[in-house]
């Protein structure tokens, strides 16, 4: 992965996304009420590595209701792994997964008075899909079977970008406001115990100058750039609705507009 | 469940309709694509007791070239048990579940260039909508939430179709060829030997009978009026390609259009 | 179901189960280690409504620490409803799934130093049970079947009751702390808003009368006799542990051993 | 891997092995009962990739009756992918799946008057334990943790030996009557189109070479050595147990004594 040709230094604008609906009938495992009243995009899951149909829906509505974004995060198959172990699935079998859980979301959005208008992988296929040609292009072609030309957020230079654009679909480039970055501008992987960034403060401030500057200072001092239009909030540790405010208002404080992508 | 008041006696016009893609992952049960070639109507399971995504996929991309119409063929969530087990699901769930299943296959039909046309609940789920006012109220719930008012294929009769006019949905009556019928016109549950009818020749006889005089013969010799627009052969069976191609074969050389519902 | 005839007024010993292990994967539902810190036995979730492999390694491992005993808590295959959702399965399925739930429980009590002690059924397997002849025997098939002959927990009176000692295994009798209970010693349906007692104090009183002089007062004010070995705390809401802590107190200060059954 | 340094040449014993139940609810995989009258080894799914708990009580009751050893086929929680999807499993999540799976097993086998006698790997998770040291050292794990120390059924020189052999495992080497070997005695992959022995006559004389002069011809025409205990014959094709019986006849008219091993 490259670093962005093009950052938008100095965007405006910003689109707020977390992962919502990601509990599985009696368990529950983030506020989305809370989180729904913060962000502007809502990752929602679709059954393979959480979310039933209950949750779908009532997310959806809830959404709806709130103004904020709908997409579908798609994952593999693995309710036991919570889809972060991955997997090896035949890229015709992915695609069609993928398409599988796009359809399911689609009919509680529908229903909510609105529709899917984006996709984002979860977990293992995610970090799969920044590196992997092949699963790549199947998330891809699971996202062009599902019709609607959605577009997909990602990482900026990943595979999975290059595949979007390839195949004409609309990719929004994300930046993680809690996540380490090394200098080559990828994220520090989630295994090195110094991959997440804990302290609030900094968490703000990383997001605004996101925002603001189109940088990010990476894990070994330098200044990178990281041009993204979505910045994702991470909505399942305990006062994640909180720090997800405290960004947002941070952001408007600095003049950013918080608004979902087109 | 009692008698149909009108009896579409002399019914010119005959649907065809069979599970299809009931296989999951690598196992598979029912020869689709000789299925294909003879009915009008598709039941497709949607990966709630078979059916996995690829699976789904190719079956509506079959029937879409041989000009089959696509019906989702809902069930509980119970792929050990393939649906027949009956379960106390909450209203809500179940709609939810139902249109979660409607919304994974529409993907999959309209990327084969047509659509879903239908909804027929499976095995248990069938059953106990017949009688269930609860769960045939929350099966059409789910059908009204995927939205598209589809027709309901279902016994004349039962619960399952009033609670769909009432909600003003279509509702296709069905008979079925190889099932033995009560003299209330209810069918003999399959708990009993006499449940099912196995001498081709009869099948094919009573076939015939239900499409030109809307008639069958009870297992206890009363004539019966069975008014049905679309005729269940199985596909499960040893066989069963074969059956049911020979009842399409009589049906025609009687005079029956065989010809998919509105 | 009847009143026990031969209620064990005064009993001055009293085991305290709780379920554990009632997450799956990333979700966590129970709070183990508190909860491991008061009770006798452990009910432990063994896959099939809830229950990874991991986190039933886990519980063992923190039980055997503890020295809690460890009992097969078996259920329904049904994720996604917790095992609160009544299945027709059909008797011999039935109990195969108990004896293969046990199987695997047994693994990890067995690598933990110690053994399953016992079996209690789950949620709506518990409930059918009750009054349930058929599924009953399933589930003492079940047992049978895993060999070891096994005591069961359940109500006094029940059906599972009836068919476990019919076939030799030993039963044991549990009340509930914070349920309300009819005339006729069964409990207040769920569903119903007075089911639950709510109120702290008044759980603790009940438990410690439960266990001095085998009585409670049920929901229309009789005095009945409620004869228990063991008494049921629930660990799934917020302040579990520390209501269940309460009560064994409270039971130890009115001269009640605490103390698993043989 | 390198050639088995001590072929055991002329080897007068040989146990034959299958996959056996590997159908799930009412899906079927296998002629259960003709494999079982030709093979001694039974490799029984666990419910993982395949086998539900009534197929697997039917296969180690049919497998005692028959004489035939019963082993557990561990496999990736993957009913979709039936085990052949690649996982990255943490190691000591897998190691718990494996003593889940087999602890399942012990008790039908146990049931049948018999034991589970060895483990062997399924699908992707045999595969990847040839090469992979973390999770072949997990499989492992996994079988101590389940007691018993059971023999492991694998690939002579496979990463999963080695790690049973330094855990004091014991091993047993088995040898693939129908794949094609490369010159470094590895199996061809799956893949590729010469991966599998097609014609009959020649899987015939293979496993008889195997067998006599533990030794067999490369894709690529050398002679090399596969020094075997053990003969996996495959049984999820049509015709499958009708040539493990000719297999099996070859072997004992070539004086060869069909065996299960200690």
């Amino acid at each position: 992965m490259t670093q962005p040709t093009t950052p938008e230094a100095g965007a405006a604008v910003m689109d707020l996304n977390a992962d919502l609906g990601e509990g599985f009938g009696r368990w529950q495992l983030t506020d989305d009420e809370a989180l729904l009243s913060v962000v502007t995009s809502a990752n929602v899951a679709c059954g393979f590595h959480a979310g039933d149909p209950s949750t779908m829906r009532r997310v959806c509505e809830r959404a709806a209701l709130h103004g904020v974004r709908i997409g579908a995060q798609v994952s593999y198959r693995d309710l036991a792994g919570f889809g972060r172990r991955a997997m090896e699935v035949p890229p015709d079998e992915l695609a069609d997964e993928i398409a599988y859980q796009i359809g399911a979301l689609r009919v509680f959005a529908q229903a909510a008075g609105t529709d899917v208008a984006y996709v984002k992988p979860h977990g293992a296929l995610y970090n799969r899909a920044v590196t992997d040609t092949e699963q790549a292009a199947a998330v891809v072609a699971g996202v062009l079977r599902a019709g609607g030309a959605l577009p997909v957020l990602g990482l900026p230079g990943s595979r999975l970008h290059e595949a979007a654009e390839e195949a004409g679909l609309p990719v929004v480039r994300e930046a993680f406001a809690d996540r380490a970055y090394t200098a080559a501008g990828t994220l520090v992987p989630r295994g090195r115990p110094d991959a997440v960034v804990l302290d609030p403060d900094t968490v703000v401030a990383r997001s605004v100058r996101m925002a603001r500057h189109a940088a990010v200072t990476a894990l070994t001092g330098e200044d990178i750039a990281v041009g993204a239009r979505s910045l994702c909030v991470h909505g399942d540790t305990p006062g994640a609705a909180r720090l997800a405010r405290r960004v947002r208002e941070a952001l408007e404080a600095a003049g950013v507009r918080v608004q979902a992508f087109a």
